[in-house]
């Protein structure tokens, strides 16, 4: 069985919940199960939320996120609680106008880019920085298809705000190869 | 340690999943961690999906609802899906406009209230179906305050949906008292 865990790793208001759904709503596209679930209480509490989305291609028998595949860390807090919890040989995606400063991993890839700005630079707001990473997430991992991604968007947006969240994507996907840094 | 599974069974488009989102919310407001989950896949192509909530007065461990202690139906194909996996002298919520004929059982108790009749002839619309069926699940079961989650949808909705949506959920909390059919 191939089952792909992804955690991303931020704080409240910036979208995680909904990012998450959109991908589950994909990998059921491509023919996946997906398994998307957040937590409320006292570890959301220090500023640190978290979203995941479990993938296999068969059906999910673990809901839970035991060691993550794939991390993507938004905010400094998130970096302090999460950014150390990957697989070994996974993926660590980390928002580095949002986090600038941290050390390299031995034992699993990270990849930094300033989601953040390319977010308020290129698409002059801060509201689709969720689907910016995703898109790069995608690109970088292909755990759905891009096509599928955005077909799912517009299973929760439309009109104005699909066409900033389908923006967002290709911009995001189209980060690939332009990493401020990699290692591991 | 306290533990609570709640089911919500129905199809895409009731607003299940963030009916669950919003009690999640609100038991998060009444001091109780929770987690809250989906799954898309298999399981869901029969046409019957669910959401789920688990709350704990400690951490959630185990985040998958193994039995739940509360389900609510919505359709029929959810009927026959959840209908008869609720914990012994669990309780089950049967929406009956869209579940009209149904056995009882006597390990778990049973109540039937046309929730989307009310919705319909009251609210003059069948959106907020789940919300009013929330309500009432909140008022007969208290696992949330009543204020948690009319202030937990303020997180989701503004203006005339929020308005819609509060009206929603104390229609269902009068409902009280008001069953069609009780057994079990």
């Amino acid at each position: 069985m191939k089952r792909t865990e992804i955690r991303l790793a931020g704080s409240g208001g910036q979208g995680l919940i909904t990012a998450a759904r959109i991908m589950a709503k994909a990998a059921l596209l491509d023919g996946l199960n997906a398994l998307q679930s957040q937590v409320y209480g006292a570890e959301a509490r220090g500023g640190a939320t978290k979203s995941e989305v479990v993938m296999a291609n068969r059906e999910v028998w673990y809901p839970e996120v035991l060691e993550p595949d794939i991390v993507a860390i938004m905010t400094k807090a998130s970096f302090v609680k999460y950014g150390l919890k990957v697989k070994k040989n996974g993926l660590r995606i980390i928002d580095t106008f949002m986090v600038p400063e941290y050390d390299d991993h031995p034992d699993f890839k990270t990849v930094g880019i300033p989601f953040t700005h390319y977010d308020e630079t290129q698409l002059k707001n801060r509201l689709s920085t969720n689907i910016v990473l995703i898109g790069y997430l995608i690109a970088k991992t292909k755990v759905v298809r891009p096509e599928s991604f955005v077909k799912a968007i517009g299973d929760f947006f439309k009109d104005e705000k699909l066409s900033n969240n389908e923006k967002a994507f290709w911009l995001g996907h189209s980060l690939l190869g332009k990493e401020d840094r990699i290692s591991g």
